[in-house]
């Protein structure tokens, strides 16, 4: 059994330490925080061991009557790997302690990626990762962006890839961010940070990406471009779209029309939070026009990594192979089950 | 003096009505609406007559206290041109009565393009409506981008444009609209209409856009790609831009992060209703990766077609060429002024 320490609890943290309890592979030591908060006390409900993030605040656990098994470095030590989710920039200077104890790290996409050995996509680049020390698993923009970018290249070729990302402002429980009612240029000069992120990933791939902020909170909406080598039709494009592993091309049929319809019908599969580790694909918004085609995804912001986190500790400590260690992941997480309901009537013909 | 007839007082009806006010060359003859509410209080007082649109919604104007001078009929007769910003389809319906009383009309950019003899925009195609009966002033949307387009064209060649645009959910006073909290692809099959309505200005052009809705009142956000047909630097693409008669290209040091902010100016300058006339283009956004230029536009949809549709009126009537006619509707509406403050302090220099 791997055993992975989960330093930071927050977004992030909480949801890659429940994926990594389902793993039949994987046991969590503990978890370090920093603050002994209700995401706090829930890691204890959860039975994980509590570890203070912070010598300087270690005191407010024991104020707030909560039992501690260590300090951070403690559970560095006894993981096979630590998956690293405080706020970005604390990764990056949490890397000597990690070095201190030999234990190869996983940091999350807003650390610098020239703070790294490598960076991640379980899609894109599985193999190359094995052995390395601190491994950064990209953003959920990058990493939707390379689920899509890896079979369009594979498959066609690309000559050149161009991207609009409309984010959200903010998480739900961000309720100090914004824009309230506006839309931003966010960030005004381009391109934005997100085309070099994706070429960690695809360092050869022409890429060109804009980036705005929207006062909007559920998911992010790609506006993509992809000018490809070749030119199959739209069909032939959702199809390899659809069949990948975590890809969810949105049929017509179920009449989501933007992140609010997708969460919902998340809510109703039961998926814990709600979340969405899929690219949710308009299979209608999938087009193309002469070699270029054109489509729209959306990206929950807060779960979209969390399988790939799993995927890179196996990949990371060479414990199974890409395709295995994906079908694991999807399978112990319930994503292989998708989102959509069975469809009761019949598919609507070309009469209809 | 044209005599010019507003069919329609709302959002954008009192916004022209003012602005053929303001013209050395045009008076009102009288504005048409169905219903007697703040708006047609305000015409009152502002001095137009009123008349009534609907004969079944005549009497509630006597009921309101509210003299009229007549049916819509009669301010068609008397007018040399109508301007009709009635609701989308309206205006199509309202052809066979203009036709009737020979008299020529403009209609807004909601209508059908097909219902019309030509579609108009002043900087790009102000030559070819004249002795027309039934001209459409394109949307805000493709007027903002038939503004981009045409010196673009013109200067450099474009092998392609490719635009998503973030769009505001609706107008600031439309209370029924949304989205709330949400970012929907609209539509979510592509192209959007916005493509094929630039062709009826540049019927050559090869265009892809995509539309996606936002919850914000203010502007909508064209984030756009030209492919050109040279490799101009950014400063010279954005001196040409900022050439245009009616573009404002963002300087960095005024500090505008969005439309929140540009209506904020708008407002300090003394703009009527905050009106923004021109394309807000982000300066710093301005970028050229090889032959494709990057750049973010902000567009005010309630009145970047206000000083289109007094160019149209001359156009069609053939009472002024199109510099002419630009030069004397931007001085009588003040959008030759500008928007932005002068700078105090001295222009940055390359060591600061």
């Amino acid at each position: 059994m791997i055993q992975v320490g989960i330093n930071g609890y927050g977004t992030i943290g909480k949801r890659v330490a429940d994926a990594v309890v389902q793993q039949p592979d994987m046991e969590v030591v503990g978890v370090a925080k920093t603050r002994p908060n209700f995401e706090a006390q829930s890691a204890i409900e959860k039975g994980f061991d509590l570890y203070a993030a912070r010598e300087d605040r270690k005191h407010l656990f024991g104020e707030a009557g909560i039992d501690i098994a260590g300090d951070v470095e403690d559970l560095v030590e006894q993981s096979d790997i630590v998956v690293d989710a405080c706020p970005s920039g604390i990764g990056e200077a949490n890397a000597e302690m990690y070095a201190e104890y030999d234990t190869p790290a996983l940091l999350q996409g807003g650390e610098d990626k020239d703070a790294v050995d490598a960076s991640f996509n379980a899609r894109s680049n599985y193999d190359t990762v094995e052995g390395e020390d601190l491994v950064r698993v990209v953003s959920c923009n990058t990493t939707g962006l390379s689920r899509l970018i890896a079979p369009l290249a594979e498959e066609y070729g690309i000559e050149k890839v161009r991207a609009t990302l409309v984010r959200r402002g903010g998480d739900p429980a961000q309720s100090g961010r914004g824009p309230i009612n506006d839309i931003l240029p966010n960030p005004v000069s381009l391109p934005s940070h997100h085309g070099p992120d994706v070429n960690t990933i695809f360092p050869e791939l022409s890429i060109d990406t804009l980036g705005l902020k929207v006062p909007a909170t559920l998911m992010h909406m790609h506006s993509v471009n992809v000018t490809l080598e070749s030119e199959p039709g739209a069909d032939e494009v959702r199809e390899l779209l659809d069949a990948q592993d975590r890809t969810f091309v949105i049929p017509d049929w179920l009449g989501l029309d933007g992140a609010g319809a997708i969460k919902e019908l998340a809510q109703d599969a039961g998926r814990p939070r709600a979340d969405i580790w899929e690219n949710c694909i308009w299979g209608e918004s999938v087009s193309m026009e002469g070699s270029d085609l054109y489509l729209f995804q959306a990206i929950h912001q807060e779960s979209d990594v969390v399988p790939e986190n799993v995927d890179a500790i196996r990949a990371v400590l060479g414990e199974a192979d890409q395709a295995e260690s994906i079908q694991r992941t999807n399978e112990a997480m319930g994503l292989a089950d998708g989102l959509a309901p069975t469809r009761v009537a019949p598919e609507a013909t070309a009469d209809d």
